[in-house]
């Protein structure tokens, strides 16, 4: 059996969020899904790292190593346990050390998602946040949106999904200005994809993204903030859920984050002084 | 501008599939999203592979160099063109060069998803199936399921989707016996992270998985089929659309492939022999 004690308590997250319904507002406590980085050494070498919810650590590990046949066989590994001696004490819990059966190795060439290319930043949220906000600091921007504007703005992406209409296969990404105007709209299979579409639509037609607004039609990933942060657009509007991870990366960049927009009602995680009655 | 002349028709294949409904079938043509690999090189040099759905490619190049933080600037960027001289002609459309104005490098080290690991297979769907069944071959089990457990599989998942309901913001994976009985369901932020879990689960409580349904909460892409396949669980059940490269693979794997699973209707993508009234 797996020595792997997790409980759903590790999965969730307490944040402070406004919500606005029709031009009301109501601040409360909301539980949000936790996102962190879990690297994966083997042998002590690190190997990969992903972005999971805390939670059946070692099992991730053992699927993961198989899944992406960096072992042949799940009997080729010994152990997997959380890594005590990590640098830093907040990386603590997510650390994996894998230890091969004698006479294994690793084809670490078959990886082919998620390697490790960044090393000695310690492994937790904070360090994640660290390393983006280094090449792309907090915004300046004095960009306001009438919360209005953002009501609208799920209902004019689904209009413009013309593959998802055909296939129910795609995620959106799109760029609105600050009345909730579609400046462009992309499909993708891939949600990262569709953002990237867009800005890089943005950087041909718009180059100055401020009182501009990226939505996307799922939810929202560390990874979403990361790239609307990086493209300098404030404000990020999503149809559903935000992770604990895109909170904090939201808050530290200053930028503003809307989630469960859905009719006349929406919450704000981050960045609430550029939503407007 | 952009010279990137894409169709909404690009981004659409048609397959055949079969539709049960109750307990009746039915056979038509189907729409799904299309779902290839883009290799992406700088100077002649691959540094990233994607997998996307085609159309407004250099629009996701560019997109992709700056949110990932490849170039400092979009300015960078003097060309992004799909590459005419790739050494296969199948991929022709999958292979983007791009020229970065004089003056300018990138460090690949902030590279830090979809890293290039392989090369001299050429980047189309076909080579992506050739590369996983290397490993992986075609199962030959001869494992049968009622389509009435497949049909409660969705609500079972959802019932034991503790975090889900509290946050709204997670993917469900769940590895289910051929009777519908769920033998464990795991939840995460990462689609992929949710059937590792699940994966690594049954390596230490089940190392057969012959005669098991692994079911996703979402949409099924290349990479949650060629997962099952590694793990050799020969049934898929999505509650949501599949890709058009995910049926690609599970057709030459002789794996069953069900999406839409709604209620009492499903559609069977591949691998139909397994599903019986």
């Amino acid at each position: 059996m797996l020595s792997d004690e997790s409980s759903d308590t590790d999965a969730i997250a307490v944040v402070h969020r406004v919500e606005w319904t029709d031009g009301a507002t109501h601040e409360a406590e909301d539980r949000v899904v936790r996102e962190e980085p879990l690297e994966i050494r083997i042998g002590g070498v690190p190997v990969a790292v992903v972005m999971r919810t805390p939670g059946h650590d070692a099992e991730l590990v053992r699927g993961f190593l198989t899944t992406e046949r960096v072992v042949d066989d799940p009997s080729w590994v010994a152990s997997v346990r959380h890594c005590t001696t990590a640098e830093h004490p907040d990386a603590e819990n997510n650390v994996m050390q894998v230890v091969l059966r004698q006479g294994h190795t690793v084809d670490l060439a078959r990886l082919r998602r998620n390697l490790y290319a960044s090393s000695s930043c310690g492994v937790c949220g904070k360090a994640s946040i660290d390393r983006v906000m280094e090449t792309a600091p907090a915004l300046v921007d004095h960009t306001r949106v009438p919360v209005t504007a953002l009501y609208g703005i799920p209902e004019n992406l689904r209009a413009q999904q013309a593959v998802f209409s055909a296939t129910g296969g795609l995620h959106a990404a799109g760029l609105f200005d600050t009345a909730g105007t579609a400046l462009v709209v992309r499909e993708d299979v891939g949600r990262h994809n569709a953002v990237d579409k867009v800005v890089g639509w943005a950087h041909a037609n718009r180059p100055v993204l401020t009182e501009t607004v990226l939505a996307v039609s799922g939810r929202v990933s560390f990874e979403i903030v990361q790239k609307a942060l990086a493209a300098r657009i404030p404000i990020v509007a999503a149809v559903s859920a935000p992770s604990s991870l895109a909170i904090e990366l939201a808050r530290r960049a200053d930028l503003t984050l809307a989630a469960f927009v859905r009719g006349r009602r929406l919450c704000v995680y981050a960045g609430p002084q550029r939503v407007i009655p």
